[in-house]
């Protein structure tokens, strides 16, 4: 058999510990898999002493975790340190300098330096694993990278953030209020005390950065993203979904469009028939349209500590056999600039909830409003009473919910029409839209 | 840019022709992803002047697979011919006798010769690829060969067969018998004029014998695999199912227990919370239970010209770049003989549906064959009357139909029961009994 592959881990945190005990545990299976074993010999992290569940004493310890990097002893380095800059910036460039393959779980780092780490990685000869930066134990960076490298994409959208995909299923099911299920979400431990990360969409977005130059072939920009997060969607919202057919998920997507390649996060109405609606709780999906291949869905954990070990496992396999493909699946200076494309040049179908006065002509105005701009209508649904209290008093002159469904129609279109309406003195209060996605 | 890989594709049916129109149409990304272009140089098929929508006579022809297979402008074989021996198995043959990968389709001649054709190719440095030969478009080789390498797997679980699902899909939405609806998808071009292949269930088998072998490390084995079709399911099943919880699936399972490893593809209750059931019409879908991933499902297209080249796309783009593994994801020669677990041995939940006489005492001797075996009862739905007329006339004296569902006990357990139920003489027909599977 061949020599053993030695693994340096730069940070010891829950993913770091369950990869300790894994490589352990699967030593003998891995090293029939590999052609060679994969062994620990060298860690680095904030605080020695810490019990982790693990004997971290067999490993050499490094207190400076770039020293670990350029360690003789070590071939390979993982980095699960977290951060986009400082220690965990200069351990994976250490590194990769050094021509060592890194295997990091680091979506910050990458939707931020993720070009010019793969181009360091290339000069160097070495490979850079990040299948546990996306979608925890889901492997889509193999499968845009490898298995879809023959395909072109049309869409990438996924259910990337597991913290928002329990709130929405829990509002949902429960007919909770947002700020009801966040507090008990953060009691069990599945969101934050600061949530913002979270249900601002601001992970989705790392994340979809990245599977965005998997996906077309572009330089990471995370800032080229409209971002939307889930605080506004209401139990009534949810229901009113449910009625016309659809679920509510907060989805990343990305979509070659005629204008270019769009990259937006936002709640989004997702048909029930299609995989993606199906997915409740914590769990993550990811929805690939590509030719020729159709439509491929992935459902698995999107976090936890085993599930993010698991692709790093995967990872570290391919480093042990020798496989190595460019970070993101085409050598980095072939990779095209991301565009920005302004969300007013999206074109979908939207639901509109307006809150709407209770007194004739508001109808008309409405219809006129969005007919003025060529919208199309799939349906109109007024909710004078109904299963939930909210704006159905039923008396006279009282607000009540009006939702419109339209059909193709532009970003642009949609926000005039509405300021139309508000102008008009119709409409009560901010319309909630939110855009409808097809599969 | 590197030189070349030089293809050769024996077989131009659908499959072959979608590999070289695929292969044009998207050279110029091909070529990006691989660094270097991959161009098809020759092939080979039963007839030369047939009209296949894409110019042939640009590449060289040969009467002879197996001289395709050797010719000297060919760096990588691609065989579509399929057949599990005869002229197949001597290209394949031929092509790793000269050290050449192989990229396949064909789950018949893997099913059969998959462990001494890896032999074959690790004896003479050659890889073979056969993604296309498991679920179509959908990336399970990868994902076992490769993501799931430092897992240990539990089970995995398929939907591998698109005409026994669209079958049942229709059965259980529009309430038709197995006959009519498989007269329809014969005409549809869903099922063939003998369908004995796909809705036997053995098209099914021959797919999870090779998952068994990637997932376990065992060496392939067909014939160990219990195998029973869906022509026995009625619509009164599929309702009952439905009023139970479940969806009835044909189902290829194979799942590591206290006994060794269990092959079976049988239909199977499943609970509609679980993915895999929620996969309708002709959609494959497989599900991998792995430690510590957890649980991941993959859904996407089982079969088709594109979503199959989509697949051999995929291993082509894998031999371009150099990666290499041994085709079960470990060195042949480690590969452990498969067990033939006898399927009285299964443990798990079952579904019988008993149709009994409508007279005193019948529901006591049944529950009194069930306690005496120590099978306990989950739940017991009698259909006196019922939405669909089979067996519900209400009058006493003639059989109603009684559904036991019972929790984990044996096979052996069942079938005893149901033999002692028979003796008794309430039951009046066989008994239908359907493996529920849980999540």
């Amino acid at each position: 058999m061949a020599e053993p592959l030695r693994v340096g881990v730069a940070g010891l945190g829950t993913v770091g510990a369950s990869v300790l005990r894994l490589l352990d545990r699967n030593a003998a299976s891995l090293a029939a898999r590999c052609g060679r074993p994969v062994v620990v010999t060298a860690v680095s992290a904030r605080d020695r002493t810490r019990d982790r569940g693990v004997d971290i004493t067999r490993y050499e310890w490094f207190d400076d975790p770039v020293a670990l990097a350029r360690a003789p002893g070590v071939d390979c380095v993982v980095e699960l340190m977290g951060g986009s800059d400082g220690p965990a910036k200069a351990v994976v460039e250490a590194a990769l300098a050094a021509g060592r393959p890194v295997v990091t779980a680091n979506k910050a780092l990458l939707a931020r330096h993720g070009a010019a780490l793969a181009r360091l990685a290339e000069e160097r000869g070495a490979s850079i694993g990040f299948e546990a930066a996306v979608a925890g134990g889901i492997p889509i960076v193999k499968a845009l990278r490898e298995t879809l490298a023959g395909n072109a994409v049309h869409r990438v959208s996924g259910i990337l953030n597991g913290t928002c995909n329990y709130i929405l299923s829990r509002m949902e099911l429960e007919g909770l209020s947002f700020d009801a299920v966040l507090a008990d979400a953060q009691k069990l431990g599945y969101a934050e005390a600061d949530p913002t990360f979270d249900v601002g969409g601001f992970d989705t977005a790392h994340k979809l950065a990245i599977l965005t130059s998997l996906a077309f072939g572009t330089e990471i920009d995370a800032d080229a993203i409209h971002v939307e997060g889930i605080s506004a969607i209401t139990p009534l919202d949810l229901k009113m979904a449910d009625d016309l057919g659809y679920r509510i998920k907060l989805l990343g997507v990305a979509e070659r469009t005629p204008t270019g390649i769009e990259q937006r996060v936002h709640p989004t109405m997702t048909p029930k028939s299609w995989p993606i609606a199906q997915v409740m709780g914590v769990t993550n999906a990811v929805n690939v349209m590509a030719e020729p291949v159709g439509e491929l869905t992935l459902v698995g954990p999107g976090a936890g500590g085993d599930a993010t070990a698991s692709s790093v496992l995967a990872d570290l396999v391919d480093v042990a056999r020798g496989l190595q493909v460019s970070p993101f699946g085409q050598r980095a200076e072939t990779l095209e600039a991301a565009e920005r494309l302004p969300m007013q040049r999206h074109e979908g179908g939207y639901y509109v909830r307006l809150s709407v006065a209770d007194r004739p002509g508001a109808a008309a105005a409405i219809a006129t409003r969005m007919a003025e701009r060529q919208i199309s209508l799939e349906s109109i649904v007024q909710r004078r009473s109904g299963p939930r209290p909210t704006d159905t008093s039923g008396r006279s002159g009282e607000p009540v919910p009006v939702v419109l469904i339209t059909y193709a129609t532009t970003e642009t279109a949609i926000r005039s029409a509405i300021d139309a309406m508000l102008a008009d003195g119709y409409v009560s209060e901010p319309p909630q839209v939110i855009r409808i996605e097809r599969a």
